[in-house]
């Protein structure tokens, strides 16, 4: 279907895209980029394709709505010119009880959780537990961070104080980040079947959680005191990967 | 000194110190922040403060000009209202010879080159190069991202195919970052007297740097190969850490 008009419904739709509350209204999400787009793929995310007009449909087995390359540039939140771009359906929430998940608690910048996203995926980590008032994961600076990561590990916004308990009888150990009453990470045992909870950028885990945990961890630090939430995450990520 | 006019020839300066070229004229950069602006002037970076018109001035032994809410926000990058802005000069491009050295290849992303000091100082580092090709280190989003770290390290941008082999000669031994031919990072020997070189977001170490390199380290992954460069960095400066 060719869409010339900037004006069109469906155009005025997509623009909304931007914000959370359409997103969820119609439980979809916008995605650019070659990259991303092969991703969304290969997990089965992608509705349909909106292409510049004149160009053929990379993924015939997808609907294409063809438009102007104006209409493009106003969907689009690139600055430079996109030729494709991808309506994806969220996916479902679900918890993959792999041996490792990943739990963020109040993360606020979509860079730093696009950034863990990204980490987790590349160091084996099967799941995403979000607090209720992390940002969006469909955020499009988060879906960009994660470099398509996201479509790879399951996902789901939950009550914390409900389910790492939950997690703990099904025999998970509960690390979680903090600067106080902490063991440094070099001496902390590694378990295998674990969660790792990270905090919000100012204030950290909330200390109801933290008293959950069955171990806090500091990284130790010789100045400043002082690490980015999606470096910490990556760091401790990493030491988990090296279980004995 | 007060100022009440949008249009003086002040404000549209310190509009202008948005761009490098008008920072380099003057070799001066803004920042904005009670945080940001203790930590310059604990480093002695001051040159003077803009400060909301009624208000005291916190730092008496500096010079403030004094002006509107208007102004303020004309001047600043941020959403929400600023009170004072500190204009600083730029640190003496300098080589600090401890025994950790970050040497930056081509960093395009501002948000990554913050991470990476702010990670850099927390690990002790005391010297950052950067290749020509860095994103400028007075733009406002790398100062934003160091947290303030910036001020605690020094800092040269300069041509690493001349510097990486000086520093060899000084006993300094290379890592950088590879995908290929590397040796995995948990294998790597740590020697305290070093330098960490990292790469490009999109094609990592230039070949001929890597070339001039003692080892070169890649991080273990499970799956889909991707860690973000500040990531990257704070787990390799985290396994230096550990010296023995």
């Amino acid at each position: 279907m060719e869409i010339t008009s900037l004006t069109n419904a469906k155009v005025k739709q997509w623009v909304r895209y931007r914000e959370k509350k359409y997103r969820d209204m119609d439980q979809s999400f916008l995605i650019e980029g070659e990259h991303l787009i092969e991703e969304a793929h290969r997990a089965g995310c992608i509705r349909y394709l909106i292409l510049e007009q004149h160009l053929p449909n990379p993924y015939p087995q997808y609907d294409a709505y063809t438009v102007t390359s104006q209409i493009l540039h106003k969907i689009s939140s690139h600055v430079s010119a996109v030729k494709m771009i991808a309506v994806c359906r969220y996916k479902e929430p679900s918890v993959e009880k792999g041996l490792r998940i990943l739990a963020l608690d109040d993360v606020q910048d979509p860079g730093n959780m696009g950034t863990m996203i990204r980490t987790a995926v590349s160091f084996g980590y099967s799941a995403l537990l979000l607090s209720q008032r992390c940002v969006d994961i469909y955020n499009e600076k988060v879906i960009r961070s994660t470099q398509g990561a996201l479509f790879h590990l399951s996902c789901c916004r939950c009550c914390f104080e409900d389910m790492l308990p939950q997690l703990q009888q099904e025999g998970y150990h509960i690390y979680g980040t903090s600067l106080h009453d902490a063991v440094p990470l070099q001496q902390i045992q590694r378990k295998e079947k674990h969660v790792l909870l990270m905090g919000n950028e100012g204030s950290g885990v909330r200390r109801q959680l933290l008293d959950l945990c069955d171990e806090r961890i500091f990284i130790e630090m010789d100045f400043f005191e002082s690490l980015n939430v999606g470096v910490a995450a990556g760091i401790c990520m990493y030491h988990f990967r090296h279980c004995e």
